[in-house]
């Protein structure tokens, strides 16, 4: 059966409507660019690297507000205590795997060097451990895979799964990788735009839910034909929020947290050896990065703040989903062999538990 | 019809198992006690203060270990930099409304001075606000009040619903309050006991859930009768989660922080105006309160840690949706009636929702 | 030999200038008010509080930003939750005692609601503990002790010393208390004011510096007569900052987090037993309390920050020094005698120690 | 004049007395490792890599405790967020560059694949910006001089000044680098030793403090012939502190955030552009990487934690000041050159500013 997003099954998530492309492109100036590894000699790779890029590339000179939450901390983000301290992302963000994300954070700090006069010195870079399909001594990734994945960024529709960061990726015992979503939310000033984009290496099946429906304790673990016989329960996941309305730092951070929420929705636990990191930027306020007069923000009011809340515990939740329908049956190292979530048992399921 | 617990009514939250009485005081020397103010002359009054008790009473001496953690901060806990700093739980636990947050503190700071020799300095006490039922300028409460609650506390099975501090809170627009349940863990010098107590005065209607039906949906907000005109969508939660597990300080912060999970389960969001605090302390480790020699302690190990967070998700859920299955209709000051959660309705969209 | 200021003595700490009356007022609409509790019968009483208001009282309706830190928390502030969330500092801010800081926080509160309409739900009351000197079980302050401070407030010198919430308080085991200072800075739309308030109750006497002099050292423990037997020597300090500069949140708690600057820098260790909370608020920026539509900021321009840290620094610094230099020996219960830091080897110690 | 140590001087801080190296290698089995990179061609690099090894090497299997704090975040530290989580220090520590943390990173993460069985997955590892004086485009860092630094790695006496990652860096606008210094203190179980290690790349001459005479607005900086022209005022600091002392990671969070006391005495500022990061670990206490069963731990009574607290603060002073006595004057890229701190006219302000 053929991949597909989720609400393509028909299953819809939450009640604010997504955007165009139902991606946290839809975010004007937001793009994505993936580089993908798979192969298998002289070492068995499935790995890569996604970037996600704010204000059309221009954030070396026009910085973006952002703000972060660690719901687990078995994992790693660059760049979290200058975000911490200043409230602004001055990068773009890469997501890759564990072994390399010091070379991606190096090269996108090289590339802010080379193509933006020094920027993006304190670069922000996160990873998920893909260890288990690809050969992590490997170390196969190069500053030119980044550059690639950077010049390959785009806006519109976003590829799901088996690509770049996500490409080595397991959620919920089944194969997982990057999914993304978006919701259009009324505001002053609005609408607005909230995307997801994750990484999605987490989770547990028995717990997995899709709309509330225990589809994972359905599906089972026996379900799925060996050699699925010992695959990581608990990895990890990277979600990145973004929104062009005008936020300042502490109202991005409200929004990473929320991330714990649609992630909770899904059947996510944040387990003992998970990195769950979140990160959230807003485009609706501009700092020049060498600003040295006052700059002209402007601030959400928080009493119109819940449909952003909502709103990002919807795509994040849905985002992770289409990483899980979007995810092809995937053989890596040692002949291990990650299941795609079934579409078809998935309707199934779906169909038994929801009223006719 | 009577009201019951979820459980009771068929409803079972999660895959372990609850402790005897499906209650925080399942954890052994965990005693709850509340003191319930209703009544309509000369103000109109629903509100109250419950207290949680570690170690039968003789935390003054033997702290235990704690973290905690704020998913949203629209709230007050008092005593949370000492906790943070040392990792202890020093004095008991009281939840109550609001306004008189800080009478209660300073009642459980003179109970320390008074029966602990100086005990209880920084003492922990948190709020949610149940000013739409309850006049909040009639300031009720006294120190008499906490006195009782802490004199009334006891093991066993818990009252839930309109009592203590949850007296008059709403929960997802129906009645809320206390709740409480409890899990039973495997672990290294174990079985070991989740309990979790909450204040539960958060949420919208639409977006409850119960096991992942979404029951608030489908209720609607049209199916109650006036005057349930413009009830508060978004209060605040209080979460205490405690266990037997000899846990240190960032391992009870981890607990603390999984109450976000549970919430989200049960469809809560984390709105604007909401107060989520979250607690969890760990009776299984020992500090004498005048220690000047090296203390022994146990540390659980990690690996083993994924049941404690499944469990203390589990019982945070079951805990909100208790204290809505457990509270009744009240009416409050200008006439206001907060519907209690209509338990036929609730089994009967369950039913529908759950296939045969 | 009278009291004094630390600058009318000719020390002077760093190189900004002083505002007009080099204390927290100089915020243009920054009011300070005092109730100062002093008597010995029925319980020897040597306790108050003191109130820091913004915006000539208009905090209300007309938020502030703000940020906090704590260097070591052992004590409490209420209302930090609220502060981290939104940035805002929505409340007048109080200093008082241990044993009484819910009476004021619940007494601040029902000001807010009998005067504001309901404002200052999630007060902030900070304390230090001067139970060594003032009979902690006497709960002497009542809710129009707190009003009487409020309505006492006022622009212009600010008294210092055994005054309001520094009634009873020790200082590097001398006598301490309320003590202020402030700085100006050149900035874009400025010049600036930075103002820190004190409520100093720290320290041990050995390691007090005055301007890098080791003036504590000198005067060592010996040289004041009995009964300075066992005076507590690891007090808390709370301290206030206070900005008309036009900051966001992060940049508040950037300011917070320098007080630990100018507290080391007279010698402070925030040592165990210690409560070191700093709060630093700006209002060159309005938040309405009830903001629907998008509000209009000015983000101070990181790259001229530098003048507001050290300028932060030199007045926490000075305010601990001033705290010191007004304060007066003080009896209290038992017969305990706080001994003020003599001016005249002050004097002596600092002329040996500076260059002819 | 050759380069000396502070102690050497004369110049004595603090009331502890240094361990037998007066270095963090008194902490038994903490070892220190220097690889430094200085020539001319084809790029003009001044750099390098230090590492701080616990245990003997043995950490990738015997944890300790740990846990950190930064007082101005514009720097990078790599693996807080799973010492936040967990509290353990997992791997050795690593210091280095700007923009080649994510290679050292990367590297000392294969080192633990290739050595120790896949550990040290999240390695910690943290830089201040030599670019003044080392062409950062050079990149000339590779794992070789990571394993190097390893693999060079001692107990006993430290390399200062212009070592490893210190090699080009600036301080108070003098020479800066590598600095270390110890303490002892007695304890329950004890006596322990608290050391200090730092990368000190940080501050403005105006506000260099010894032993709180102000040395560098005593020199000035007109002192010092061109091409001094246009010197980084402010960089970073990074701060390591061990102890084997049997602390919980709370206690280590509270080491850490004493780096603070010690800097600002030293008379750093935390400015706008620094990053000024502190990590402290305690070796007293283990964690086997692989526990299955609970740990035995020993906890440090609070009540006896003073010492620590103040002995941090002494030992990150002197060690800021013994960088700056050991730097050598040094010429970098464009003929910059950094003047080390005159070590004549330190002495003869120390002996103006000190009674006879």
């Amino acid at each position: 059966m053929a991949r597909a997003r989720l609400r393509d099954l028909g299953i819809l998530i939450g009640r604010y409507p997504p955007g165009e492309h139902n991606a946290i492109t839809d975010v004007p100036g937001v793009l994505v660019g993936h580089k993908t590894l798979i192969y298998d000699e002289p070492f068995v790779v499935r790995t890569g690297v996604t970037v996600v890029i704010p204000r059309d590339g221009n954030i070396a000179k026009d910085y973006a507000f952002a703000g972060w939450d660690a719901l687990n901390g078995f994992g790693e983000m660059t760049g979290l205590l200058m975000m911490e301290e200043f409230g602004h992302l001055t990068s773009p963000v890469a997501l890759t795997n564990t072994s390399q994300v010091g070379l991606v954070r190096d090269a996108l700090a090289h590339f802010g060097a080379e193509r933006h006069g020094g920027a993006f010195k304190i670069a922000v870079v996160a990873e998920t451990y893909d260890g288990w399909l690809s050969d992590s001594d490997a170390l196969p990734l190069t500053q030119r895979d980044v550059y690639d994945a950077i010049e390959a960024a785009s806006s519109g529709p976003v590829q799901e799964g088996n690509v770049g960061g996500g490409t080595g990726m397991i959620c919920h015992e089944f194969k997982g990788g990057i999914g993304t979503a978006s919701r259009i939310v009324e505001g002053p000033g609005g609408p607005y735009v909230i995307g997801a984009l994750v990484q999605a290496n987490h989770g547990d099946r028995y717990t997995l839910r899709v709309d509330g429906v225990p589809v994972g304790r359905e599906i089972g673990i026996e379900c799925v034909p060996s050699p699925w016989s010992a695959p990581p329960k608990a990895g990890s996941i990277i979600v990145i929020l973004a929104t062009d309305a005008p936020l300042v730092a502490v109202q991005c951070k409200r929004l990473a947290r929320r991330a714990a929420i649609g992630m909770a929705r899904a059947g996510g636990l944040a387990l003992d050896s998970s990195g769950d990191i979140f990160l959230a930027f807003a485009t609706g306020n501009h700092y020049p990065h060498d600003a040295r007069e006052l700059v002209d923000l402007k601030h959400f009011p928080f009493r119109r703040f819940d449909p952003l809340i909502e709103a990002s515990a919807e795509a994040v939740e849905e985002a992770i989903l289409n990483a899980l329908t979007a995810a092809e049956t995937m053989v890596g190292q040692k002949a291990r062999m990650a299941h795609a979530l079934p579409l078809d048992q998935l309707q199934a399921i779906m169909a038994r538990y929801r009223p006719g």
